[in-house]
């Protein structure tokens, strides 16, 4: 799999992502997205989110600080998106830990099409169905197979399910990609979580392929910025500062020598 | 006074600490309890407040960017926290800068039990009655000893009083800390004093102790992180990200040899 | 024209400057008024907006998450600045982007005095009354002079207009000044627009003087502090760092030996 050639259309498509997104990491997510060479746009108004999606590459939905009025504008978006022809990502950050979480996640997702459904294990564990809790918006244990979990998420609802975490899995209905890149120093960094669904929006809304591929192929490039960051950090917050830096001068040839992606399913064909 | 066992109760519980905060200074209050070990959640929705802050340890409320209906939240939340037992910190931030935020601060301590007031010394000692105008969210200067005003706030409310400045005070109607620790770039730095309320929170959250001993501790932690980073910094920003870095990896050693804080009253005993 | 005269009135009078801003670089909008040696505060509620512009010296409004409510607010703290006698900027994030953002721009200046509007090439030309789009919140291209849209938007609205980009420009009705200061880098920063218009607050809120020299004499000194910033950085994230401690640290030498401003018309003379 040609993980670069995906950056490289990020870069010279320069896709414009639509975020509502929580408040906690909404800097973040822009920057990262900025950093890959794309343009984010932050917007919310229920009078204009359907215009801003309408002109955008993609849109990207984040449910860490909703409230009801906040998805109802997400809804308007998404479909203003799905009209427009471009890919919704949803991360269900936080689902598991409230039901009202899980109740506004099942309703954005009936009321509109959701193309790429994002999460931790413990999250899209709970989305799938099953009976876990979430701590806040950190993953808890998983009694199962997540590959299994992201595969039949993703055939149930015809989507492409990507769970988050030392080992990230993407899943659509007839592949699977696992992406072995990244660094446990992401996981004590407030937001890694949050910028890895606004690089799959940048992603998707850059590449005329798959969807799935997309996914992984930024998550790829995401998570070696990461691992390139992490040499020489002092901490969580420098590694931050490394990270997004890291992302803007990503090479051909980093992205090559370091990618730890593996198909499975008609991907691999 | 055995500052690091608190640090250590900390990274060993990892409490989950819930928080209604203000929207400029949120992404460094979650970061500085994921620094120290343990998980921020976020979250302000009237139907969810209750559930997060039954799964939590600590509840951290900050009306530095208050509305009429945040607060209502805050209201729910609180009460949540009063019945399932864990302590709640109210940062009065700007307390004393406007009627509005006098009043809601009020308000909210009479709708729910707050365990821990903190805020600078304008803040405290407008909230404990006196007549001084807040500069904004910067403290203005007080004519009355500040010792004087935490221990009787603490009396009066019986709660835990903490001052934040130069010297730190934290009165509980039985004792009273001082703590000498931290430097003046802290001043220059937006939201050190949000991520104090934080860090409070945090060590009440993980404690088994009496809180003001806590809240003495994280503050002194916090502080000698703060005078660890200050070393080699090129100003408030790079000052921020050694910060957080230093709090990441503080040592029993640095703790045990900087820790400025001394016990009065009961606590000394 | 002496720049670092506005620079030290900044210092000296510490100015306390209110904003309403958008959620996205809020934090990045405080901390560079704060490392100019001013005091930013952020407050919304309608409640207590007129009493916050009541003790500022300036009023800094951005729309680049705006909803009906918040600009309810806006209104409400441009009033009372109005009556209060403080220069009102207001940054037209993202105006050109969708209708809703230019109907709140042009109701806002319809209900309160703005006195300094800023914006990007193709913000400002839509203010002008101009058939352009902007991409999000990014720049498009404009087919017309910019400086002559800025000079008809001064003289037409009797404010300050500021387009910012490549080279600034900023004209009132008498003068124009350019300000050739900066680095591309800013481009790859998210908020360097909106810590623009902050700028420009904090030195309009310092200023004896006129408001464009105020607003010329601010960007020069935050593009100063850019191109030393840029030097030894290794992305838009250490840059970011960089500026905001060069910002703080920025001497007379620097300001002097560095500034490109020219002025143009009585400000010349």
């Amino acid at each position: 799999m040609d993980i670069y050639s995906y950056l490289k259309a990020v870069r010279e498509k320069k896709p414009l992502v639509h975020h509502l997104t929580n408040w906690v990491t909404i800097y973040d997510c822009a920057q990262v997205v900025k950093s890959f060479g794309a343009s984010p746009v932050m917007a919310h108004a229920p009078e204009e989110v359907a215009d801003m999606a309408g002109m955008a590459s993609a849109l990207v939905l984040n449910i860490g600080t909703l409230t009801t009025e906040f998805v109802e504008s997400m809804k308007i978006a998404a479909r203003a998106a799905n009209a427009h022809g471009i890919p919704v990502v949803l991360d269900v950050c936080g689902a598991g830990a409230t039901p009202f979480r899980d109740h506004k996640s099942f309703e954005l997702m009936k009321e509109a099409r959701v193309d790429i459904i994002k999460g931790n294990a413990s999250e899209i564990a709970r989305i799938a169905g099953r009976d876990v809790r979430t701590r806040g918006v950190d993953a808890a244990a998983v009694r199962e197979d997540l590959a299994d979990i992201a595969r039949l998420l993703a055939k149930e609802r015809e989507c492409v399910a990507v769970i988050t975490g030392k080992e990230d899995i993407v899943a659509d209905p007839a592949s699977l990609f696992l992406i072995r890149n990244g660094d446990e120093m992401m996981g004590h960094l407030v937001g890694t979580g949050c910028m890895a669904a606004s690089v799959i929006g940048t992603f998707a809304g850059a590449s005329p392929g798959g969807l799935a591929a997309a996914a992984a192929a930024g998550l790829a490039c995401y998570e070696i910025a990461a691992e390139l960051a992490v040499k020489g950090c002092a901490g969580p917050a420098s590694f931050k500062e490394r990270l997004l830096d890291r992302v803007f001068h990503l090479t051909e040839e980093e992205v090559s020598s370091m990618q730890k992606v593996t198909a499975e399913g008609a991907a691999a064909r």
